[in-house]
């Protein structure tokens, strides 16, 4: 088997973490764990020959979750990250029930997020923008709801707003502009105090989204609520990394790693050090027990 | 096997037309064939699960576009069309030449009707709109320039074309009009006499685009030339159904069926009959050998 593993002259003494999305929005959620954690070492896969999750099916959408989680397992990970909001909504609870490690999405976490800068604001009106899949799934109603019953959650999905930012678009294109304010226009009647921004992708147009809205509102981004769980998870669990030195990041792709490397900058905050492309043969329908297993430190 | 064999009552005499597309796009060509050759029966794929391939690599799409025709194979079509100009453009020699029967792509069919449109002007600039990966391959500018040396072909992606009319956008909205401008400004120095829409999406919005080239740029479908290639391919074969009733049309589809339906319409300009969701193990990696045979006439 040429599966890529675990590179030989660089053994490592502690287990990373593992971070998995449709394509590169994830990356987001990694830049904000790599400032937040540098020590870490982390593995990421980016399903982008399959690309977009948002518009599919729950179903299609968990089968896909559950190849990567089984890929992402031979490295050994000491919890996984579901970096995409659509998997969170719509296919989570099916797999944290399989793992024996933390796996964590973003719905919980973000909601927290959202309520806890609604209390400071001593607001109860929340609105959500997110993939089509993800308000469908009415994940992010359901978890606000449970922490706190006072809450009125308004959602909308946003559909355009993925492509527009993987075209290289930013918050000062025009286009941009009359997408967000088109979207944004039945929520700003119901008077947000906060916008959760449901999706790795939301944070690149965020003064779009900011200057739609107008400074009454606060923005709450998915991608930092997350990465401060899986601080906190790591933290309460006495998992942190003992290094003294950055941990890395290894990048794996399931189609076009160079446009991953040239598009994904901007999501990571960094410039991205390498992408591997995975076959199809590797990654789909191939049990855990037959990968190859991360090496012990030397 | 579970798999949905030619319905068991309704035995053909006439072997059918097999198309097949990412997603919905193909419908386009379905509406112009079923509208020049009302008595063929088609059998249609679409690829909803891995929607869209315009992003995706070569290699990728030429996988999906191989595994898509294997299943097609089963109902021994008399002729396969690739309705899917990104399929047309990077996938189609390697498919074509192992198969027994026509398999018609969209590149060679839209870059002769648009030579003949150029013919009647008397013109030889033409503009080229197609994805992100069509116009990678530069496959339409190789067709145009082996139809007619003469002839200048500028081209220029689209990506977010596809997204918009997909949300269910018209010409009418203000998204649609502001992205097409901002696609087809650097087009329209050239002053094309021509502008091919290689994409089956983007004659659903052909006002727009006819509103901002203006009247002396003659528009020429892709969707519309290809149909014609068919009809012509059957009648040279002397292949055309003898059947005295309409044709059926049976949908196939990786993933949401009731979105297919529901935005289908639109493409196919009338209701969608029925829609199959096909599941991964009934498409992907079965030999045509092991598959169920079409129904021989009763």
């Amino acid at each position: 088997m040429t599966f890529p593993a675990w590179p030989k002259d660089e053994p490592v003494t502690d287990p990373p973490v593992a971070v998995f999305d449709s394509g590169l929005g994830g990356l987001s959620v990694v830049g904000e764990l790599r400032r937040l954690l540098p020590h870490e070492t982390i593995v990421y896969f980016g399903d982008t020959a399959r690309v977009p999750y948002g518009t599919k099916s729950p179903e299609t959408v968990a089968r896909f979750a559950r190849e990567i989680l089984a890929f992402l397992m031979r490295w050994e990970p000491k919890c996984v990250v579901a970096a995409c909001n659509t998997v969170s909504a719509v296919a989570l609870p099916g797999i944290v029930s399989a793992q024996a490690i933390p796996v964590i999405g973003m719905v919980r976490p973000s909601a927290e997020a959202a309520i806890e800068a609604l209390d400071q604001l001593g607001g109860k009106m929340v609105a959500v923008i997110a993939t089509t899949a993800t308000v469908a799934s009415n994940a992010y109603q359901q978890a606000l709801g449970r922490l706190d019953r006072q809450v009125i959650a308004v959602q909308k999905a946003c559909p355009l707003l993925v492509p527009l930012v993987e075209e290289g678009r930013d918050a000062d294109d025009p286009l941009v502009a009359l997408a967000v304010a088109q979207y944004l226009e039945p929520l700003i009647r119901w008077q947000p105090d906060v916008l959760l921004m449901a999706c790795t992708h939301y944070p690149l147009i965020r003064p779009a989204i900011a200057r739609c809205l107008g400074p009454k509102v606060t923005l709450v981004d998915s991608a930092a609520a997350t990465a401060r769980k899986v601080a906190s998870v790591l933290t309460e669990r006495n998992a942190l990394s003992t290094a003294g030195t950055n941990g890395k990041l290894l990048c794996y792709v399931s189609d076009n790693p160079q446009r991953f490397q040239s598009l994904g900058t901007r999501f990571l905050g960094e410039p991205i050090p390498s992408v591997v492309r995975v076959r199809p043969n590797e990654f789909e329908s191939i049990p855990y027990e037959n990968a190859p297993k991360r090496m012990a430190a030397g």
